[in-house]
């Protein structure tokens, strides 16, 4: 059996300009980055104003497992399938982050024969997005350093600093430093802490922008600190919001790949899936639209984080309505859900699998009932599935009224995806009925309780004192009218994530809240959150390597 | 009068592939960043290697002074000049840092009507090579304390580890820091600190490397770090140098771009000029020879320290004997060696003029008797100078049997380094004695003291115990026959700032000893060398801006 890399290596990729023309898509609106790569006009939105944008359907999936459920790789796949079936499809999805490709991960652009390539280069440095978001952050907190040794002209608290440095690595030596050591030309000594790229609020800023005036604006009203009597301070206060926009101004404009079939695919944006809302941008989703008749995309995590975020933060920022939803899901993953061992997972056991099958269901019914979209579910089959398991998860999802369809895509690519993609174009034309979970008129606590809920299905909210208090502040300063970005545990529909399958009778509790007011979006923490991952015994990076023609290996 | 960067993006730059054939390269060689950018695929060495060479030329200037001397002005403005006498030139220059342009400099890339463009790209990400060399650089450190914290196999003393951190950003918050704190799942509590970006030993390694292979092989021998028994810990050790150099596969290819007037200019790679080597890549350099009849390139800081790296570090290694050498010298710098105080250079002084003379002198003195090189003076004209002042400055040399030419190349582009152009094309065809100021066979001391005698002219080198015992140790390890990097003073010969012109009667004290071993060479510190800069009080950054077209400003 081939690796992803071998099989993506082996991939007669098109030039990229032969890919733009699959959607009508002249060159002229293309920068290109080698052959392979290029970053889009974002004048195409203006250009084709009048065009009808296409339709949007998301890829969001059960919560996920050790076992993996295979969701960019559904999503890639899905869009192959629709073009085998003649339609003009675009995919758009996250770019992946340095960091993890060197700790466990080794690379992520889908897998097998569902992929998105050049994928070396996406999974390293692609077209620079990431490396400049990691500049504008740092440039930041370099000038707040900077204004504070300098004077203090705006009486900056150094004990209550919000802005962190950031690299794109998996460096835990990094999580907790003391900085400005050495004495007074040297900088105010001070705790702080680094975070991964990705978990900057930038990333969050650039994927929400509606372009590069809006990501400007969104920059300069970044909090990055409070004063000593408790006021917020901004990077528009430290004037730092040109010069950060100046080094976004390519990173704002999308990037178009293809997938190993050649579809148009853009990988823009990769947004943290708990301190932020996980998705690609908004310029690449819109774009995407502009270009295909079908625009596919992909959300994190499981659809209690992920499409939650997708529909109440992004579609209901951006004006969006998604036409239908996947929900993406392996037998072996319900297996776990029903409480089988990982190392179990390779066995048949229909008992399991239909005690797992809850959590499926209830995220196809959020989908359903509390969005009001039509939904099918996608089994993204494993070579050690059994026909009588792949079964069961079908009749039961039939008798229950659920739209069903087999996934073969990380085998047969494209072709395996065709079953799936006749649903989505038939779930398309049905009617639709998209509303959101909760409304930003109500309170915070309202907010926590619709999404605990209609979305959770808990109990309701608890709320520490620390929260409640950071609550009344932050409704104070006029942040209460933002939508909520839930920082939560993916593996569970609650706050314990250690209770599997479809959970009831749990409260969740949220410690900490604060608001990323660029993204313009307060952050419930439900517990601790890690923003800079660290490196395994044995790094991924031991065994990634570059011969003499440049060609890399040990990427997976 | 126009800014530079209004100049700049005045300019009609023509697609890069019709740059590329001004030296009769096929775009088959290219790889597109945008239209006016590109990376040059290497393979162009080997398919060109029966070509003869092209002339390689050195622009190098007098001590630095607070008035500017102008270098890769004249560095561009005689390519230009040289194309108008129907030479086919190539320009071969150093990339700017980020960290500067956001801190006093605002911007690097020649200046008025003698440029490189796009300007804005090449001070800003350009093509992501600085971006490559912060990851793999900071790719290596989290891999070593990732090894300390999953139990220090290699036994490495973590009082005693030489890698540090780095930020392509002026951040003296980062100076001096103590990380892994927070417990004992957060890493192994230490001192650290950041440097800026171009640093990086990496970077040294990138601009010294013959090749991809070359790179990897020198990246596997950086020390990172010694063993609580004193023995050296590499990259090679920590298994990161195939990682390393997959991150660096492309940034390694040489970046092509165009003068304000169509040349060819390789912009390529940008060492310190202290703790490193100061000059553009050698792979850039090789492409720049290959590709034109004339290479014209440029080294960091004065002669003392530039030009004499540039000869007997890169040119040894990579087996390159350059046909002229050009000293940029101006009226202002020169009257300031004067003893003239920065406030009056503007007023007409000959008797501060001809008291600076000596410092220029004596740095032809070392090119044409030091290295038997032919030698130009390149009087860089200032909308200050006087006529007289020009007179005199060109009349010493001419009594003193010294080549001088006029460079009014910032006022009137190429025509105005016409004159200039002449001398080294004349130059270039005169006997070449070409040879090093000292043999790699010599000790240590050996070499300092020929660097201080020979190119200083200074009385002799003295050690500092510790930097003695460095020595010992060094030659034990076997790294004894590298060549000597000397990190001193850019401001005069000596390692005393505050003695201009042409001093005598010094010696220079070397207080710290360290080898780079995988750049190949051994550092000698005379004093403290910042490696990472400050911000001033008004960041240059503060004025950075970029509109909804995406046109960028503030940058100078």
């Amino acid at each position: 059996m081939r690796s992803d890399i071998e099989i993506a290596q082996a991939c007669e990729m098109k030039h990229i300009k032969d890919i733009a023309a699959v959607a009508g898509v002249d060159e002229d609106y293309l920068e290109y980055y080698g052959k392979y790569k290029a970053k889009i006009d974002l004048k195409l939105l203006a250009d084709r104003e009048g065009r009808p944008d296409g339709k949007l359907v998301l890829v969001t999936a059960i919560n996920p497992t050790p076992a993996g459920e295979g969701k960019t790789t559904t999503t890639v796949g899905l869009a192959d399938g629709m073009r085998r079936l003649g339609k003009n499809t675009v995919v758009a999805l996250r770019e992946p982050s340095l960091g993890p490709v060197f700790g466990v991960k080794g690379g992520a652009a889908g897998g097998g024969y569902a992929q998105v390539v050049p994928m070396e280069d996406i999974n390293l440095h692609f077209t620079g997005d990431f490396h400049a978001i990691g500049a504008a952050n740092n440039l930041l907190a370099a000038m707040l350093d900077n204004h504070i040794q300098q004077g203090n002209a705006l009486d900056i608290d150094v004990k209550h600093i919000t802005w962190k440095r950031c690299v794109d690595m998996n460096d835990r030596q990094l999580r907790n430093v003391i900085d400005g050591l050495g004495g007074r030309m040297q900088g105010v000594p001070r705790e702080d802490g680094f975070d991964i790229t990705v978990a900057s609020e930038i990333m969050a800023v650039l994927c929400l922008s509606n372009g590069l005036m809006d990501l400007k604006a969104r920059l300069g009203r970044m909090v990055v600190a409070y004063t000593r009597s408790g006021a917020p301070v901004t990077a528009h206060d430290l004037k730092a919001e040109g010069a950060m926009a100046a080094l976004l101004k390519d990173a704002i404009k999308p990037n178009l790949v293809q997938t190993l079939e050649g579809t148009p695919a853009f990988i823009h944006g990769g947004p943290f899936a708990n301190i932020a809302h996980g998705c690609n941008s908004v310029m690449a989703t819109r774009v995407a639209m502009k270009m295909g008749d079908y625009a596919i995309t992909e959300a994190g995590f499981g659809a209690d984080l992920g499409a939650e975020k997708f529909l109440d933060i992004k579609c209901r920022l951006a004006g969006l309505t998604p036409s239908a939803v996947v929900v993406v899901a392996t037998v072996r993953a319900l297996k776990h859900h029903g409480g089988v061992t990982k190392a179990e997972l390779g066995s048949e056991n229909l008992e399991a699998l239909e005690k797992g099958l809850p959590n499926l269901l209830r995220h196809v019914e959020n989908i359903t009932t509390v969005y009001g979209l039509p939904c099918v579910v996608a089994i993204n089959r494993f070579p050690t599935d059994t026909e009588a398991e792949l079964r069961l998860v079908e009749d039961k999802c039939k008798a229950l009224g659920v739209n069903v369809a087999l996934s073969e895509v990380w085998a047969k690519g494209g072709e395996g995806g065709m079953a799936l993609a006749r649903e989505v174009i038939r779930l398309c034309e049905e009617p639709n009925h998209f509303s959101f979970a909760y409304d930003l008129e109500g309170s915070i606590e309202d907010k926590l309780a619709a999404i605990v809920k209609k979305v959770y299905h808990g109990d309701g909210v608890v709320l520490t004192p620390a929260a409640k208090k950071q609550a009344a502040e932050l409704t104070a300063l006029g942040f209460g009218g933002l939508p909520i970005c839930m920082a939560k545990t993916q593996y569970s529909f609650s706050d314990d994530q250690t209770l599997l399958g479809a959970p009831e009778g749990f409260t969740v509790t949220v410690r900490n809240l604060k608001v990323s007011a660029g993204a313009g979006f307060l952050v419930a923490l439900t517990g601790d959150i890690m923003t800079m991952p660290g490196l395994p015994k044995v790094p991924a990076a031991e065994k990634v390597d570059v011969d003499e023609n440049g060609r890399i290996s040990g990427l997976f």
